[in-house]
């Protein structure tokens, strides 16, 4: 039996602390033995609740920390390929939040450099490892609904974050930010995709267009084996999270997503009533978790990543090609979208 | 109180022997007063059954008999243009099923017959007509999910036809013989189409490439006002009848349909399942009663139509212009299969 | 082939109007000849509607109606027992609605007379030809549940009636005129019923005290093979109308029933929220249809009654009992109700 | 700001082993300092893993550890009366789990115990701490529903246990073991139990026959307000963990519980089938926590229990006297099982 992996957390955020605590309290076989965060307050605040924990200012020092095996990347988007170079120098084992970077070039760079270093490297899409996701995955492998020859996947965020993030030079713009998740699966359950067109607008919320963001958009596509995909985004979901996925064959069909939190129903004259999972964290909380222990149990066994740098690349040339097709008004073949080097596969 | 209207009704196949017998016994205001089909056993089984209605071989012959105030043409799509037109020439009041015509040029042509001989006229959509979507119409209308932003059709129908009636120069191909009651109802409750853009398959039944058309379809819309739309279409709902549609506004949503049929849950180990709608008159028969009703109320009172010629025309355009998107690869306005005459509106 | 049934309902009523438009337009193998009721004004305008259609003031002259073959009572209750009486006189098939009657002294005494007259005879229960029940029936037979142990029926109206028709002397009670479908539904998925307990109170409406009568009860079963039953009966259900029955068994479970009325979700801020089944004709439309073709069906193949004279008695035993343990708080034996003559059966 | 409560764990079982991880790591203001159980494979297997906390093998070394605040007892129901008197004598703050003893006798005594100890004394109900029923409970005092009138209450366990542990020596019978939650909900809603009838049987396995046990049940109530209750019990539920309540009010009504475990629906020609909670620890994984940490919080706050022992001694009473009407086949009011001293409350 290994013993146990010590982790670092690189970034301390919303998320970062999810991921920070979860390794160290819910993960048996890894050991939290060290954060980082520029923000004093974040950083002392948890140094105080996990006596144990070293705090860093720098990731680099925290990569200098010898007692460091894997560095657990949370840190915001911009950061990600100097702490990814950085890490694959010192030799660590990585895990990368999505995005993995903002620009394709960037993520070469990165693939590059922990190709060079051989070292490990896990990129984050959490629901991959959703009970649901997982389920649907196998059910497909077994043949249960045929061949898959159409995906539609639904992803809706129940408000408009705040402007400034809503930048395109911030964000990636709404179909990068949110429908990398549905290109992602689209890639797990249907293969690769040849083409997309997408649509959109500033609907909801005009005042989007004053950073050139938009709310809602529909992005088709065809996968190289002909098969179909449509991606359905909106950022003005009001009544709660709103995340679906449908996988549909030539057998039958699977739907992946629900509406329902609190187990309770409203009986009254107004008609039948209930509430809806309010935000992403309600509906894969235990995907997070999975996915963690998940890495950890891949580095400590010597195991491939189950996600590469390879997919998110992957990935984010969809993006970048649905983003341009909306720009465009055209269909727009992923492939316009690389750039040098050749992309990583 | 008017008295009965005296209705006619060419056309008794499957559809047509439902109008029939809603006419016969369903709708009150109503005396089903002729039938007329060419095939001589279908009339004749009609006429044993009603014993005081009158059956005739020819459209003809019904439209010539001056007990018939009203026509209900339910005919083969290629006789609706010759039946429409001379019921106009005879000053009868019209209802036709949808669609109009196999072209535009048809399509055209019958608006302006019934222009001309200033008869009633009016189409059949009826998804229209069902309590779903009639409730939806009015939440939309008192404001309850604010301004509709996005809609999201899916139309699957649970088997695909004898392959004589996929030839697209027959049934219109999938987009527009599946498609264009979502589209209709992308009017009803977004406006005008101004683009579309379609991708499509044979992704379930190979053999559909051999008479031309695909079997699975994904169509992007664009609105005059800015607003998006996604209908998804099928041929292979293996498991049932699969109409669903979602208006997603800026202050909530609409969905409208439903999968179960019998009111039975069954609970073993192999989890908890349920039917489904197994197809379209088990999930529209109240609509095609409405519609109906509709019809010669709307004709007894004197007021206009519910759906005229205009709408069926602005439905087939969308469909025609999102086929040639799939066909050429390109987003298509839908001007762009405009033909003379110019579009009646 | 056999040819139409003709057949004369006495009643025309609510109910009594549904069954007469059925047999005159839904049942094809069925000639609604005649019709009979008090009320000048209901049996005036039904026969200004169906005009071919003969209309008597009392059950006698439809009765004495040589073309009348088959009647169907849909009179009020305490008319049942002279009608049925007068029609196995005349020596008719006769379809009775259920409570057979107010007494159990009154049922046997119809019993015996259609008994010795011989004539056909079936009594309505209407939830045993919904499509729901009739599936369960099914899979209950196929062994998709194993053995039915436990059997959970929730019958719940929207709403009080009067309290005139609330006062037992003309209802019967709560437990008897909402009950007696489920104790029909436990007789039929269950068997014979030996022991009850009941409580119940006028919980929602306190008025209901001055008729002596109550609006909520819970009734515990034990039937004759030793398995168990429970009914839930309430005037309360404000949402709507609320049946539902589970069949519980060793090897999975069967829920009948279901909610949702309109098929439209609304998703707000508010919730998810659908609309309910209003009333009992929304719910069991079909098979009140269906349970009249199929007494016409039975009486033109000879066939036997579906259900029988002795199995309205027998639900009627279980009402009774329920009644009586309710009001002497104590478990009742069925037998303990017993008249003489001795039960039919 | 308080510091940290430290808190030692008295049994190490399955459930014991939930409870003392749940405060080693997620309960922010709880430090769990020792455990103790006499199995030593568990209590040292507890310790490789969780370095810091000391091991014992009695309970009486665990309370004679003067670090030890508080200490939560999950070790078997037979051990609960000297564990609790000992922590009494002790001045521990206490947590019990339910049941609080096999008997009457024994749960008045260790009421009396902690009474003249002046010790903190909560009782464990989970159910209680449930997302779905929290917010059922500030519905129904918000008065949506109106009055509560009914509550039904189904409790089905996925498999029986072993036969050993049905005895109703060690479980107190299917009655007391299951229906014990029910009760307790009852209470919290309704009020106090006055009357109780009970049936019940080995239905779907008959060698519970040779433990004296039975596997269904169902239990009638009548509250001291005149409001009904149903419980119905099951150890067959073969396709999972089926925990359902409705509160029947004058304005409506509340619905807790679910199927669904995985959010996936399965579409095939077999229909539309998902999955069901397989057992407790899925369905109330987060009510376990809540309910720790809400001991935890009382206890450092100085504010009262939130269940108390007359809490649990008053969900007893009503089960022995629901178990005794079983056995009796007699109404029962539960003021007949009482004992010496009378009852606390």
């Amino acid at each position: 039996m290994p013993g146990l992996l010590n982790v670092g957390v690189v970034g301390l955020g919303r998320m970062g602390s999810v991921y920070a605590r979860n390794l160290a309290q819910r993960v048996p076989n890894a050991r939290l033995v060290a954060v980082a965060d520029q923000k004093t307050e974040l950083r002392e605040a948890f140094g105080r609740e996990f006596g144990g924990v070293r705090v860093y200012e720098n990731h680099q020092e925290l990569l200098n920390d010898k007692d460091v095996e894997a560095v657990v990347i949370i840190s915001s988007t911009s950061t990600h390929q100097a702490v990814v170079m950085d890490a694959a120098a010192g030799g660590k084992a990585i895990f990368c939040e999505k995005p993995m970077s903002l620009s394709l070039e960037g993520a070469y760079q990165m693939q590059q450099a922990v190709d060079q270093a051989g070292v490990f490297f896990q990129m984050g899409f959490q629901r991959r490892f959703d009970a649901g996701y997982m389920a649907a995955k196998k059910k497909v492998d077994e043949g249960v609904i045929g061949t898959p020859v159409v995906m539609i996947a639904t992803s809706r965020d129940p408000f408009r974050p705040p402007l400034e993030f809503c930048d395109p030079k911030v964000s990636g713009g709404l179909i990068a930010d949110m429908g990398i998740h549905d290109f992602d699966l689209g890639r797990m359950f249907m293969g690769e995709v040849k083409t997309v067109h997408a649509v959109g607008g500033a609907l909801a919320y005009p005042e989007m267009k004053t950073v050139g963001d938009i709310d809602n958009a529909l992005v088709n596509m065809v996968f190289d084996n002909g098969t179909l995909g449509s991606v359905q985004l909106s950022r003005n979901s009001i009544f709660g999270y709103d995340i679906r996925t449908e996988i549909w064959g030539t057998k039958g069909s699977l739907q992946i997503g629900y509406f329902q939190h609190t187990p309770i129903l409203v009986m009254t004259q107004a008609g039948i009533t209930h509430d809806v999972v309010p935000h992403f964290m309600q509906r894969f909380e235990g995907a997070y978790l999975t996915q963690i222990q998940d890495f950890v149990n891949k580095v400590q066994q010597g195991q491939k990543p189950s996600l590469t740098g390879a997919d998110a690349i992957a990935a984010m040339r969809i993006s970048l090609a649905a983003t341009l097709s909306c720009h465009e008004g055209r269909p727009v073949e992923v492939s316009e979208v690389d750039v040098k080097p050749a992309p990583v596969g």
